[in-house]
């Protein structure tokens, strides 16, 4: 889309087809997205029928950490090197045209494809479980009691490498045919995002204990907007 | 996961094996999602490799409604017959544990099997885009300017039965550890909302169009809560 050289993680696949206007191949915005996103959507195929997971995710620098269950079937897929497409979307807007064909909304998304792999060393297991807690909510891991021996036992954490992905971006207002703008329609953008409420305290917290800052005012990075 | 009959939708491939306490079965708790939900996110296979994309949905009675452009390779897929899953998923907040390994989300998701169906008849094709606009933002279709003919040949309409499903819900505190609860660490839910701003009017608007009501209170249906 524009004379910059072709970055590494850019490939045919992963180029945006449909309004390649819209397509968006640099590391700062696909990784902005990214770190914004609370979960993404794991696609595999699994018996020769795909399936889509949402999950929690982390970027851990140029790869993307996934976490769960040993029994996730979801896990055991990509821990077994299954090809995966991992794919995260934040909702910006709802585009109001004066046609109904040119109705959009305005979003943020990735798409990430490539291979899982398993990281099953220890201490590399235990450090990317501190990431996605830290990652989900900042400051968090250093309060919360950490992962026991049998715990790290009955997880799985997959990484998937950051090396086949773009991002695609839709903002502002309609772009509607030239006739329409005469037309007596109300046209623009109703904005949505996703707003943390009041922290709900679990009931069975003994007295005294403070709602901790990062609970208190939670709010997602936005290094992409 | 009850003594109710087994509905027609839930099979093998939908039944909730990871936590099988949060399946749920019923066309009301599946439906409530559907109709809350703004995007689905569609699994399909091409070239043998799974992607998923993100999209605008409308349940319609017994089926999902996707569209987009003709030249949309998901929608291509699915016109076709491909296998698909069209997973949706709303986030309603990240629960906080005493350990980090009972840290988890409140959400509630529906996985949808099956294969598209391209909707080609014009006026049932026409039924479907009003549908889209209608689900979307309610009373929008009465105001925005109708398809002409050239948009309508333009504009692919896939529908997916809703035959196999299923959904799966999280709510509630954490579930930690009997010995956890007596940590000095605060634990508890901190809600997620979709909230709609003030709509933006288009920049090229006439003076004198007023904001619809439709736009100035848009909120989702909840019917799930």
């Amino acid at each position: 889309m524009s004379s910059s050289p072709t970055p590494d993680h850019l490939t045919p696949r992963t180029t945006v087809r449909r309004i390649a206007s819209r397509g968006r191949y640099d590391r700062a915005t696909i990784d902005a997205i990214l770190d914004e996103a609370l979960i993404c959507h794991v696609g595999f195929v699994d018996d020769g029928h795909p399936f889509v997971i949402p999950t929690i995710h982390a970027r851990d620098g140029d790869r993307m950490l996934l976490h769960g269950s040993n029994a996730s079937r979801m896990l055991r897929c990509l821990a077994g090197g299954a090809d995966a497409c991992v794919t995260v979307t934040l909702l910006d807007g709802l585009v109001l045209a004066r046609s109904a064909f040119h109705h959009s909304m305005n979003y943020r998304s990735v798409v990430i494809l490539g291979k899982g792999e398993a990281v099953t060393d220890p201490a590399e297991k235990r450090a990317a479980l501190d990431v996605l807690v830290e990652r989900v909510i900042p400051g968090r891991s250093a309060d919360a009691r950490g992962p026991s021996q049998n715990e790290l036992s009955a997880t799985t954490v997959v990484s998937i490498p950051i090396t086949e992905a773009s991002a695609k971006v839709r903002t502002g207002p309609a772009s509607d045919d030239e006739a329409d703008y005469a037309l007596d329609v109300w046209a623009g953008v109703i904005p949505l995002t996703m707003l943390a409420g009041e922290p709900q305290p679990d009931p069975q917290l003994p007295i005294g204990i403070a709602i901790p800052g990062y609970a208190a005012c939670y709010r997602r990075p936005t290094g992409g907007r």
